[in-house]
């Protein structure tokens, strides 16, 4: 397989969840060798990131850093309340592209790789494929 | 063609455009297949994101949201005034890294493609490629 | 080489530091023609981005603006006390994807690429990879 889905189950409404295990696994199967895979999150009030996972206090603080800063009580338009979760989602951005090498994910000493619920909990998915390079 | 650029004209200083139906329409002459299609924005008061399409609320909220939290009457230094575009656009990013498959655009259910205009109204252009996947 | 890595040192706490030249001089030997180049940043507390690079003051006002909408001071739980530089890191994105035609990097006529430094002064790395196009 070179592509495929991920499932992923928030259950807070808004959380920071470490994917990278999940990611590894499909890596080996997949034998791409070098090259790169690129995840994509095709919900509208969610995301992907790269950052500490030894801690699991950063990934909090980001959680309690975003909801400091965001305006989570403008009039906004949109009926459904979530307003605050889709900026979000535009900041942290929907996709990511890692560096693969022997079948391996390249990863710097503490970086993990979460999927960012802003608007749960709620069931969701990622879509991933491998990528050739030179 | 595996490469080109789209035009966009924004209207407003700032706002968020619709480019899907333009992605789609130059996916089905290059006939890539399955691969990925990689969106460059080359200015640096705009950039790309995905979001919700389906409600034109949810695109006027992410502005108001931006404006509600970036600072914009700081001391900035730079002369053209336009210091909070320049910093928008490193926050929502300059490009996007798209899935296709059998020469559609793969997106979420709600999601659509975004120019992002922080510094309008103005001519702007999009590069694009699409890229090889195993 | 169609991969390897580049070394940053960053010398103040906060600061955009100018990596173009950098990854232009690695283009010509890699002779990879049209394709694209993959930057990625393995740090926790630092990131990637494209902006302006002719005045010098607004990769000022970039770190200005951060610091006066980022939280500095909240209760947060990690630590370290580096939370706000987290957290930039993952709004500022760990990686880029560019354009390469030629051997040449394709930026817009006033982008630069830059290294962000947000829990400086530290020796930071970046990895890049090419990546074959259609």
């Amino acid at each position: 397989m070179k592509s495929g889905q991920l499932s992923v189950s928030s259950k807070r409404n808004m959380e920071l969840i470490d994917i990278t295990d999940d990611i590894k696994s499909l890596l080996t199967p997949a034998a791409v060798g070098t090259g790169l895979i690129h995840l994509y999150n095709p919900h509208t009030t969610a995301g992907l990131t790269i950052n500490e996972g030894a801690d699991p206090a950063v990934r909090e603080d980001i959680i309690a850093g975003l909801s400091a800063f965001i305006p989570l009580h403008l009039p906004f338009k949109h009926a459904e309340g979530n307003s605050p979760a889709h900026l979000m989602a535009s900041l942290i951005g929907s996709s990511l592209t890692l560096l693969v090498e022997d079948d391996r994910l390249v990863l710097g000493q503490w970086q993990r790789v979460f999927f960012c619920e802003f608007d749960g909990p709620r069931n969701r998915h990622i879509l991933w494929r491998l990528a050739t390079t030179l």
